[in-house]
Order: structure tokens, then C-alpha cells, then sequence
């Protein structure tokens, strides 16, 4: 126990919180002069007026700035090169993620890319990756217009291999973003079942950082109060998505579950949704964790007992007399939240696809496998 | 409520905690090539061999290093000027403070006035002090013998000015620690009265900064795991001070206390004692704060009636059903740790001397009285 109060605890970056909290963006101290903007291929930050009121703050701050619309919601290596020339070429000396988790760990890729020069690959750290070290990186703002990944706050980006079939994940401490501003108004438009799946990534994050090897004195204060908020405010966002409250409730506890991930880490769960995404790129990274987070949790609720137990106490705020209250609390929330139903199938995913998705995972995974309780 | 969902959260110290990590410290990144020691005049650092350690460690890394050692228990300007003339006059290029608050808020005033010229008080913003503004500071690493402060997570320090009887507190983005090592092996030799005395600090920090007006959710987080550790832990650390568990458990929250600083605010009890201390430099600030608390907790207890229980409840682990018991809660404290027969005349303080005290922190920490429930 007392090897668990050995730690480090350094998230440097500057958190900005608050419904409305974009409209600040001009009077805050920005980490450069002209700025790439990364942004996802759909239609949401233009539709919804985010991104001409990002151009319209950073002109206010007298920023420059270009856009680079590609991102897929599984992104890839292309996008990510593509975006880093595009970055080097317009001399940007900062680069914003605006969007979901996709665009935000773009930005943190192009970031290391523009600054170390070749390509993505590089400088990937499992897998088939070149393992070269990144040494530094430009300056990265992120602006979550979804609650779910908390890379706002972490060190952590993903990105999938389209040629190789690996959805791995890269981690640098000189990808925190400097600046992060989480607006929870930017997610009122997220519609429910997207809410859902976001939800509970951000709830597994928080879930497999505290039951996981790698938890910390500091992680778990993070993690139970995200499980907490999570079970509690999701089926409101989900199910009444205009109402702020539930949403700043959820993007907060998202945050802290990126602080989670910044200072626990992800398990196995991660690890085999990610080779699942990797095969079916279709598969929303939420939906998959979702489908597997009974048979997961159940495999190891004898090996974590009383943090099984304890976080359900936080989740229902009840008394929790077996590690099976977990897998109860799971499923309740899943019922609240209209995903209890999800099948693997409606994406095309056979029986015959798990032992790829095995091996694929302890191929790029086995760092959070190796964590498991 | 939805305005207290608004906030920024920012501690860039890279913190390392654990029980022998001070020997880590030639392993770590450090912000330059030649130290400020700056510790206490008591002979604590020598005699137990911290000094001797921290400077092998810095040999070990290849760093040069000169020891200022003529900190007070209060500290004063004069040490401050003094010790920025030493280190600008060795070309030293970062500051570390060891040892108790003093020495390290010593050392991060230090850093200031050996980065931008003039004198301390220059740069004090409240009652007589210059209020230059306070553009860059040396780098400081930050090693608490003590449990208490917390100031090596915060970007507050406080120092006395002799001259003119100010206790003040000042404070910089530029005076994070760029390193905080909290080793809680470097505590087991604190005696009882000055663990006790240093715990309340810690306690106070957070419970202040709890029922406060600037609290926000991540200190409320922070400020209650912080009460419920101390709540439990101080005796253990006061009455069998080789305990080593419970030096651990109170350094954390001595740390979980200091980032309430950093994420809200001391208030109106902080402001009174630092007055009480400008007058009668020989009272420990954890004491001047033991003896005001029942006074001060009682006053405010109808104004932030659901804080006081639910702070109660987390110490406790039993149901509150009014505010008072707090109260309660706070001398069941003092008498475990053995401070609640605290006299202000053992300094020979007189009722004659609140109305001076009062005016004090007026003229001195309006700021932090501005911020009481």
C-alpha cells in the first residue's frame, strides 16, 4: 500500500471552465501568432456558428489564423501529415483543436509533427511505429465541443493506422495543451446517443484509472468524483440535452476523467475497444466500450473488491456489500442513458473477429493490458 | 450555484510525493546549473543531514550550489534582500527552498527580487508595499521538511516586514515551484506541538478555503479530502511521530491544502492571525490560528450552513445535522492532538492588542476578509 503513495502529479495546463468561457478567449494569454485551427470534416463547428466565433476571438486578440477541416471521428495518419504540412507551410507557430477528441488529438499530432519534422508514424511508440522521440512540440489550445475524452487535460492522443490497421495511442508531455477552455454551452447541440457513447468513455477512463495498477492518491480523487457526477448527470444530458446544468456537470466530470488519465491510465478494456475501432473504423470508440464493459468488469471484480465496492458507493451514494454492485450500477446507468441494448453486430463485428481483435491489441495495447487489476 | 461552475485551474508544479523520493532529485529535470540554498538559521537541516543529501544530490546531477541559511521561523525583508544580493552576486540561477514555509516562501521571494532588481517590498501589493508589477521570477524547486504550508504547490508566500510590523502575504504565477519533492521520511523528526501547530495550517487552508466565498469544485475536492485526512491522520503524526503512514498521510494533505490555495483562498482567519504574528513575531502561525478558530468557525456558521455539515460529514464519516458540529468535530481535534488549553497570553498577547489587530488585517488582507462566507 505504501508504494501507492509514491507519485507524480504535473498536468501544466492552463483549465478554463465555464458556460460562455469561449467568449474569454481574446483576453487570455494565447501561446503564439498565428494559429492552425483543426477542426473535424463534418458540418458542427460551421453550423453552429463555434468556429466564426473562434476566427472572430482570435482576430479580437490580433491572432492570425488558417483552418484545416479533414478530421474523420476515427482520425488517421494521412490527415495528421497532411494537417502538418499544411501547418509547416502557412509558418502557423500554434495549432488548435476544436471538436470532439478527434480533432483535439489531431491538433496534438500536427503539433508533433510540425515541430520534429517527418511523418506521424515516426513517432508512434508501439505497434509498427518508429519510436523516435519527440522532444518538443508547438503550443496546442484545445476546445472540447463534446464531454467524453478529457484530452483537453492529458498527455495522451489517438490515431489510427489506415494502412496498418492499428488505432494506437501517443503520449508526450509536451502535448498538453497550454491552454484548454471546456464550454459546456459548445455541447447542448451533441445529440443523446452521441452524448451517451462520450459519456462513457469519459465514465471508463475514470473507472479503469481507479481499479487499474496505476492508480494514485490523486487519480482516485479524480475518478470517484467523475464516476460520481457521471452516474448521476448523464442520463440528464442525455435524455434533456438542453439542460446546461447536466451538461456542465458532464463536461466537468469528463475533464476530471482526463486528469485521470493524466495521472492513472487506461486498462485492458481501452486497449481491446481500440483494436475493435482499428477493424471497424465505422464503431464509435464510446459504443464499443460500452458493448464490452460487462464481460470486462466482471473479469476482474474479484481482483479489485473493495474499489469496485467503494466506487459504487460514490456512484448510488448507498451502501455496496459485493463487487458486483458495480456491474448493477453499470447497467442501471446504461438503461438511464438508452444503451443498454447495444450489439457489436449492427457494426458487421463476428464472433470469428475476436482473436484479431486479441492480438491486435496485445500487439498495440500491452501497456494497458499490463495494468489490468 | 451555476456562477461557482465557473473557474480556472492552473498549478504548473511538477510535484513529486513519496516517502524516500528525495533521493530521486539528481534523477529530476532541473531549471538551472547553479542553486540558492535558502534554508532556516535553526539547525534542524544540518544536524539531521537534509542539507548534506540535498547537496550530494545536486553534485550528483552536476549542479552547483550555495547555502543562505539565516531564515527566521517568521521571516523577515532584511533575509529576502539579503539573500536575492547573495544569489545575484553568485550568478545562481535557480532558488531552492527546504525546510518549512518560511524557507521556502523565503526562497520564491527571493526569486523574485534576484530576477527584476529593486528590493522586496517593492513588490508587495497590499498595505504599504510598492506594487511593482511582478514580470518573471528564478526558477524555484521547493523541498517541505514540514507539513503545512503548501506552499510548494501554490504561488503564495508570506514574509514580515520588521519596520513597519506588516505580516503580508504576495503572490505570482512566477513563484509555482517549478519542483515540489514532498518526502514525508524528512518529517518524522518534526516534535508534536510543531507537527500539531503545522497540521492545523494545513487544516485551516482548506477548511477556509472551503466555506469561503472563492471556493470552486476542484478546490472543494481537494479541501475535503484534505479535512477528512487531517481529521483522522494529525493525531496519529502528533501523538507516535515515527509513524511513518501517518507523516505520509498528513504530508499529502498538507499538499491537497496547498492546491486549495492555488484554486481558492484563504480568508478572513488567515488575515487576523498574519496581523496577530506582524505584532508578536515569536507566536507560530499555527497556534495564532488554533487559538481564533472556535471564535472564528462560530461566527460564520449560520452563513455557510451546508458547507460546515458536509465538511463535518467527511471528517467524521457520521451524519451532520447542524453546523455547530463542526465546532465540535474541531476541539474533538485540538484535544487529540493535544492544543486545546492554547492561551494568546503564553505570548503575551492582551485584549488590549485586537483592536490593532483588527485594523492590521484590514490595512493588510482585505482581500482574504472580503472573501469570508
Amino acid at each position: 500500500m505504501s508504494s501507492k503513495m509514491k507519485f507524480c502529479l504535473n498536468i501544466p495546463t492552463r483549465l478554463i471552465f465555464g458556460a460562455g468561457e469561449l467568449n474569454k478567449l481574446s483576453t487570455l494569454p494565447l501561446p503564439g501568432k498565428k494559429a492552425l485551427i483543426v477542426i473535424s470534416s463534418g458540418t458542427s463547428m460551421k453550423r453552429y456558428g463555434y468556429l466564426d466565433r473562434l476566427q472572430a476571438q482570435l482576430a479580437k486578440a490580433g491572432i492570425d489564423s488558417v483552418t484545416f477541416d479533414k478530421i474523420l471521428p476515427n482520425p488517421i495518419v494521412a490527415h495528421v501529415n497532411e494537417g502538418a504540412e499544411r501547418c509547416v507551410a502557412e509558418q502557423c507557430d500554434f495549432v488548435i483543436g476544436m471538436g470532439g477528441g478527434s480533432s483535439i488529438d489531431s491538433a496534438k499530432a500536427i503539433a508533433i509533427v510540425a515541430a520534429n519534422g517527418g511523418t506521424f508514424w515516426d513517432y508512434v511508440h508501439c505497434g509498427t511505429g518508429g519510436c523516435k522521440p519527440v522532444s518538443r512540440a508547438l503550443p496546442i489550445v484545445a476546445i472540447p465541443t463534446t464531454a467524453g475524452t478529457g484530452t483537453e487535460v492529458d498527455l495522451w492522443g489517438v490515431v489510427t493506422n489506415e494502412t496498418t490497421q492499428e488505432k494506437v495511442g501517443f503520449g508526450s508531455p509536451h502535448i498538453y495543451p497550454a491552454l484548454a477552455i471546456v464550454d459546456p454551452e459548445l455541447m447542448l447541440t451533441v445529440p443523446p446517443l452521441l452524448t451517451a457513447y462520450q459519456g462513457f468513455d469519459a465514465f471508463f477512463h475514470a473507472a479503469e484509472g481507479y481499479i487499474g495498477k496505476a492508480h494514485t492518491p490523486i487519480s482516485d480523487l479524480y475518478a470517484l468524483e467523475a464516476t460520481r457526477l457521471l452516474y448521476k448527470y448523464l442520463p440528464v444530458a442525455v435524455n434533456d440535452g438542453k439542460n446546461l446544468w447536466g451538461r456542465i456537470k458532464v463536461a466537468w466530470a469528463s475533464t476530471l476523467a482526463g486528469m485521470v488519465e493524466s495521472t492513472s491510465s487506461c486498462i485492458g478494456q481501452h486497449a481491446l475497444e481500440h483494436a475493435m475501432s482499428a477493424y471497424y473504423p465505422e464503431l464509435p470508440h464510446g459504443a464499443g466500450l460500452i458493448a464490452l464493459s460487462h464481460t470486462y468488469f466482471k473479469t476482474f471484480k474479484n481482483d479489485s473488491m473493495k474499489r469496485y465496492m467503494k466506487m459504487t458507493e460514490k456512484m448510488t451514494q448507498a451502501k455496496s456489500a459485493r463487487p458486483s454492485d458495480f456491474l448493477d450500477a453499470l447497467e442501471r446507468m446504461k438503461r438511464q442513458c438508452g444503451v443498454d441494448d447495444i450489439k457489436l453486430s449492427q457494426w458487421g463485428i463476428q464472433p470469428s473477429d475476436f482473436e484479431r481483435f486479441a492480438d491486435n491489441a496485445i500487439a498495440t495495447g500491452q501497456a494497458m493490458l499490463d495494468l489490468d487489476p
